[in-house]
């Protein structure tokens, strides 16, 4: 990409992430990054000069939050989409960190063709959710591969990040709290133990919705199940630690 | 065991359950039963007529209150350590309900050996918790067998449970947070598929200590997740939850 390309096209909003300055390009017709992200982003550790690889980065949005939260860091973001791999890269180049977080319009299956071995210390991943099998596939292919499993399943994260991490380094990642106990087995296939969990409820009273997953390469077994992440008090105001989240994180897009 | 025997003797008492009038024996020197039984019993999922088995039943306490829940069951109930076997087998007795719960003096690693094929509706287990090597063994071997895995391990437990249940029926069971994702990959590989999950925190802002499982024998994938069971408000005052499941349960002896 040259820096005499436009940064924006035709359909494409930019979204101030209220966060250090940050802004992200995001196409108005795509997937857009929701709460998820930003959840994700505040569950991950990450650390000042970290080398993080974000696996599926759609709109760039786990990197530039990551940024801004670590102030420093490196990032591999790998896109299988082109067009949502281009409006990624130009986010970076709109926030001046096209050198410190590179996109790969690449398929994390190939991960070994163009990413080391061993070199990272936190793989992030929100991944699509629904087999194809229980969602009604939608009309736009860029809606349907980032909402579902057919370019991207949980054992080819998992075999991606045992490839990427350094030995006792994480994996990071989001599921439905549905398919907790198959990612599990999965992960540990890969030697990804899971170390640290925390479910997410819309309120106290209903079941969770999302788990939130972090597991560490070649430890030993042993979970700690965090407190339970409320977004809704009873009366249906946000609670106080989703207002810490979106204050420490992005307050728009969502 | 004689009618004529006694019931009752040294170093021994009758806890009331304040349930349907049922008491339970206890030793003054054993494990007894603990919050953890009166939330799983909560748990578990039984009807009226419900053929259960209990390994590892102890004092017998999983029987009595699911008994008092259900109004009518029967139970078999394993216990490899003869003299609590005997004193559950004296606490039916004291009850009125030796042909209802009948306690067999057994190892569950045998249990193919005295209880029959897939016959039970649901299979229950408040299992040892550390491995050996994780606490201080007790230099009372009563005390050790009941909390560690010694002679009970979950493989144990679930390849019982797999011979015991129906096709579809459920395995419930207490463990440590902590052991959450071996123990879904131990009960996977004996086709005992995680289907409810309930994590028990002392308060709402602290870690889960506690999982309350529920499996189903060949089922498809696919977990709820339900409400955090808290046991104290902030206050440090029961949770409303909490009086709900001991005003239906035991009272006493906790």
């Amino acid at each position: 990409m040259n820096e005499h390309e436009p940064l924006l096209f035709e359909g494409e909003r930019i979204d101030d992430l209220q966060l250090m300055g940050l802004r992200v390009i995001q196409s108005k017709d795509a997937f857009r990054f929701g709460m998820d992200s930003v959840l994700l982003a505040d569950f991950a550790r990450v650390r000042r000069g970290s080398r993080v690889c974000d696996l599926g980065t759609g709109t760039g949005i786990l990197p530039l939050l990551l940024y801004g939260r670590a102030g420093e860091l490196s990032c591999d973001a790998v896109e299988i989409q082109q067009d949502a791999a281009d409006r990624a890269a130009r986010s970076m180049r709109l926030n001046g960190l096209e050198e410190k977080i590179r996109v790969f319009p690449r398929d994390l299956r190939e991960i070994r063709d163009f990413l080391p071995y061993g070199a990272y210390d936190l793989v992030i991943c929100n991944p699509p959710y629904s087999p194809e099998s229980a969602s009604i596939p939608s009309p736009k292919p860029s809606l349907r591969i980032a909402r579902q499993d057919k370019d991207c399943t949980l054992p080819d994260v998992a075999a991606a990040a045992s490839w990427l991490l350094k030995s006792r380094a994480r994996l990071s990642l989001m599921l439905p709290a549905a398919r907790m106990a198959s990612a599990f087995e999965t992960m540990r296939r890969y030697r990804l133990e899971p170390k640290r969990l925390r479910l997410v409820h819309a309120n106290a009273e209903r079941p969770a919705r999302l788990a939130l997953i972090e597991a560490m390469l070649d430890v030993n077994p042993g979970l700690i199940v965090e407190a339970p992440l409320i977004v809704k008090n009873a009366d249906g105001t946000d609670t106080e630690e989703i207002r810490r989240i979106y204050h420490l994180n992005a307050e728009q897009g969502v």
